[in-house]
């Protein structure tokens, strides 16, 4: 039996840690593929490059192993990957590890997450990873036994149609991490301030910063699970429909009205 | 009583005809707040703006009426329009006119939706619209009273907490529109092909391009909805999880593996 075909993806750059703890762990399950943007792209959400050419970059070779930079997005960089450099399904899409939470709502702004969305929208089996220490000499090793033991699952019982994995691993400093929960996505926000400024030449700007505020409390929410210290794992689709919504505004349908 | 505070925001940019004409509709309605970035910036999602300052451009105001430009992306606009320039919350936010579909999974890499996202989160009522009509001619002006329509009913009853709407016009030359329908996503996907091309100097670049795919037959979609020359709208929420596959994975939970 030929091994896996694994697409690795991420948001922090082909130069990250986390990326690199990655490939670590996921080299033990089949044969790699990375294809990484060429500078941070931490925040990019779901966006797509539309108007400037993509380039990319082979960085290494050798039997089972492929390595790419590119100058787009990680959602580009998993569209370029699957498409023109792979160019057939790959058995699994992986993207990190994240460095911070793409818990709750973080996962709408992430684009180690977008890339896994990607993977779910061609139904190749997606998984996203990210650690939860925002330290600069965060930890990424005591991520390789879940990323396994997720990884290992996947690939022998894939995922259910156009549904991806958003995993997150706790910053446990001392105290272990106590395994691994299937929880839902916390509603929780950001509370943004804006810090305004003035250049050199007396002109006006703002810095975009924030504080994550957690509106819910739920026991079955990633939040909570992290809290806890345990690995929340959300699995997550492209639906955004408030199904719940819809009986509720089924009295706004009108005819023409020009 | 106090006429409504409408925040008005769009992805195609300050300048864009489809910008315009939600203006000349919502004017109607209330006082206004724009905040448009300076350039276009479609496909560019939830994308945030982390590590470059935001600039903004007050270029009108006069009374009820203050329009901005931002170097920002349409999820900076929302943020900053919102905290940094009215500093309390609008009655409403309105995102587009959008030229081109948002409609099934356009949706996710839309920025005029992100902005109405970012409304959601806030718990700011919130509506996206978008014309289907790809035309540099596109005509706005008949999305007039579905926009008045469908912001009306959201000014008088609000919306569920943390849902927005996206809307959608279909375009239609001489065939009437029919009439409003409230819908759900339907899943669709785009289909990529990458352009493989030598620039000048002999070195490979790459264009996103692709077709869209509808997989999706649902007569309660978005999709069918505007193929039958109906306005489509769908309520969104931003909980991506997907709930029915968590009793799924209830085994793959685990203890310690450190």
């Amino acid at each position: 039996m030929s091994k896996p075909l694994i697409l690795v993806i991420n948001d922090d750059g082909i130069h990250a840690p986390g990326l690199r703890a990655l490939i670590k762990a996921v080299r033990q399950l089949g044969d790699l593929v990375i294809v990484a943007p060429d500078k941070p792209m931490s925040g990019m959400s779901h966006a797509v490059t539309l108007n400037t050419p993509l380039r990319v970059h082979k960085l290494k070779e050798e039997e089972g192993y492929a390595e790419y930079s590119c100058n787009g997005t990680p959602a580009d960089c998993a569209k370029l990957g699957h498409k023109a450099i792979i160019g057939r399904k790959p058995d699994l899409l992986v993207s990190g590890i994240n460095h911070g939470s793409n818990a709750s709502v973080n996962v709408v702004y992430s684009g180690t997450m977008a890339a896994v969305i990607e993977g779910a929208m061609e139904n190749v089996p997606s998984i996203g990873f990210s650690l939860n220490d925002y330290s600069i000499n965060a930890d990424f090793s005591k991520c390789e036994p879940y990323i396994l033991s997720i990884a290992r699952k996947v690939l022998e019982n894939g995922l259910p149609d156009y549904t991806c994995l958003n995993v997150n691993i706790p910053a446990v400093n001392g105290s272990p991490i106590k395994g691994i929960k299937i929880v839902r996505q916390a509603l929780a926000y950001w509370e943004e301030s804006f810090e305004h400024r003035k250049d050199p030449h007396e002109r006006d700007y703002f810095w975009l910063s924030g504080t994550f505020r957690n509106r819910d409390n739920g026991e079955d929410t990633d939040e909570w699970a992290l809290r806890n210290n345990y690995v929340s794992v959300v699995p997550l689709h492209f639906d955004l429909t408030s199904h719940k919504t819809i009986p509720l505004l089924r009295d706004w349908e009108t005819g023409n009205l020009n």
